[in-house]
């Protein structure tokens, strides 16, 4: 966790990529290895992780006949995260504990961003309002091609708000992770196109070195 | 309506004023007058005004266990504001009518500005990115002791997340409105305190001028 605070060793981990990428999946994987390392974790998601924000998660994703202005949008994404952070992240960061979470500022950048065609220095002065300084020690961003992921998503029934929208639009979401992943340092893209066991094999990898840089 | 479009002729005015001033009950007063001097109008109220707007409301004004994180709050009123202004307010002011509004952004001044002691300087950024050059054309501030006014709201059973505050809180939310008034054009004060009847007489001039001002 990189802050302007002195804080202790909680590593903040974020999981990332369009619908149907496996980033469920993989936390399951991922909080396996940390139960195994005996490493102190929560796992929580975006958008969501409290009361609160679960309720905005809902008033997001539910799919309505009025059309939803982008800035009030994106406005409500933040309020969750804001939510999300002061009462959960935060407070388990500062105990030490590793934070493993499905989704955060990234999929902002890609979704309201790249899918949306919002202007990336609103989004980051809204970042920096709601975060300050925080940002994800590591971002396991996992890619396949838009094809692919929207079959492993869209076998699940009702579609949600994000999940109705059309190709065009993930394919810019996916460029946008990638864009991100290829101008940042701390991403970890893995080429979720491969069997599972070969997608978890990389992430012990990852983890492993996460784990090393703290010793 | 003050923008940087061109814009036809609909007046842009706001009921302002802490809890039990008297916002609703003048509101109907005010309809009755547009009515009789025929002008179109719309009659609106924040945070609300669509129907994912008063979701937003109702998240917002729910008492709840969690304790909610300042920023998220004004993140939701904007996001609701953002909905709202796009949705309703815009579209009805393009066709020229009156858009007579129960709370606007005022209201974030002086509850999350002055009331929660946020940034002024957060607000005002989040104002320009929600509103762009959009302001009313008149706010009418209603005026009362908090006494009086807190006695006047509290005859209605649950209280709400904000009608809890304690009465510090709304004497810091008047002092937040009035000095707006003191300080910005455009701000038409009146003495809730009087009798409504004479309220009123006060409300026909306002709304005179504002007439007078369109010919
Ligand atoms: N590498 C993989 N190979 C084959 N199938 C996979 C792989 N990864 C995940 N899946 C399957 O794809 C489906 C979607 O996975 P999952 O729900 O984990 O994706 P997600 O990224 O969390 O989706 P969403 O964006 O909707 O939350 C699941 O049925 C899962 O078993
Ligand atoms: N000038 C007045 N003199 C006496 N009673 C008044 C006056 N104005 C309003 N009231 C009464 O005070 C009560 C609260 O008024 P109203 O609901 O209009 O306030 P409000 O500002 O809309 O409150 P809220 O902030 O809770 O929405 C009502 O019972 C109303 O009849
Ligand atoms: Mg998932
Ligand atoms: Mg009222």
């Amino acid at each position: 966790m990189k802050n302007s605070e002195k804080l202790p060793k909680g590593r903040f981990i974020t999981v990332e990529g369009s619908e149907g990428v496996g980033k469920t999946t993989n936390i399951e994987f991922i909080k396996h290895w940390l139960a195994e390392n005996r490493i102190e974790f929560i796992v929580t998601r975006e958008p969501g992780g409290t009361p609160l924000a679960e309720q905005l998660r809902e008033l997001l994703l539910q799919p309505r006949e009025e059309s939803v202005d982008e800035t009030a949008e994106l406005l409500m994404v933040f309020a969750a995260r804001a939510q999300h952070l002061n009462q959960v992240i935060l407070p388990a960061l500062r105990q030490g504990k590793w934070v493993l979470c499905d989704r955060f500022t990234d999929a902002t950048y890609a979704y309201q961003g790249a899918g949306r065609s919002m202007n990336q220095d609103t989004i980051a002065q809204l970042e920096n309002l709601v975060q300050n300084g925080l940002r994800p020690d590591a971002v396991i961003l996992l890619d396949v091609s838009v094809e692919i992921g929207l079959q492993r998503a869209r076998g699940r029934g009702e579609l949600d708000r994000f999940e109705r929208e059309d190709v065009a639009f993930f394919e810019r979401v996916r460029a946008g992770y990638l864009a991100r992943a290829a101008n940042h340092s701390g991403y970890h893209v893995v080429d979720a196109g491969q069997p599972l066991d070969r997608v978890q094999q990389q992430l012990n990898l990852v983890l492993a070195t996460l784990k090393a840089d703290l010793t």
